[in-house]
């Protein structure tokens, strides 16, 4: 209990100071890492969408659920923190196709950000029925709030 | 309910006759893809390392249940699918570490998923709580199932 007392303290006094430190992580790593989530989840959304909007694949209840539980996840871990200092350009081999904005424009990106976390928690939500309709029609919603971000901060 | 029968039918006949089909995917990207589910993890399991075994970040409920939830739900994937064929090897640019016996012992390869599965499954509850001891302990034994894989089908 004292130990869980002071680590509770420790967190308000991070939290009030400078906020959590984040991990001793290289930029080019943060910048792969962010990648990885996108491609991860993109192959889940082409999961989604072969099973409910363009049905070449069989719809299985379970797939779909692993597929939408992992874009949730995902969407909720905190990938905000990957885009830290040092991440705006290419570190050499790394590319990185994020616009200089995502990294000034605080307000707007706290739009697409929570706009898409929003489409993808209702996407698990619904994935957990088997209503092919309203997961084709989340699944258009949440495509078009990752698309949301990509026109705006994302290079072609 | 038509619909829902007609698809239900579809799955069982699937799964009677030759399995779901994959979606359309190269074997380039399968790599890639699974290569970016482990990066992400491996992410995730620093959060949840640097919270509860290092203690060189504050412990942070909501974080660390998010870290957790987004290893559970990668490891809840079936990534196995982007083991398919064609991607034994180097494809140009995008190299592989996988070794030839996890695409052909799937006695042990199963044995090992099932393990890490539900290890992560396991982390995912520990998370919910806040006993920094018994996260640190899952942690410990979550790290060891993906060792065990590593060891076995991985190259140096």
């Amino acid at each position: 209990m004292l130990l869980k007392r002071t680590l509770l303290l420790g967190t308000t006094l991070a939290v009030l100071s400078s906020g959590i430190a984040l991990a001793d992580m290289k930029p080019e790593d943060a910048i792969k890492t962010r990648q990885a989530g996108y491609m991860f989840m993109g192959w889940n959304m082409a999961k989604i969408k072969a099973m409910a909007v363009d049905n070449s694949e069989d719809f299985d209840t379970k797939k779909m659920q692993a597929a939408a539980n992992a874009i949730a996840a995902i969407a909720n871990s905190g990938m905000g923190a990957l885009y830290m200092p040092g991440t705006e350009k290419d570190i050499g081999n790394v590319k990185t196709r994020a616009k200089a904005e995502i990294f000034t424009d605080k307000e707007g990106v706290k739009e697409v950000a929570v706009k898409f976390i929003q489409a993808a928690n209702e996407m698990q939500k619904v994935a957990q029925g088997d209503d092919v309709f309203a997961i084709a029609d989340q699944f258009k919603k949440l495509g078009s709030s990752c698309k949301a971000c990509h026109d705006k901060y994302r290079k072609e």
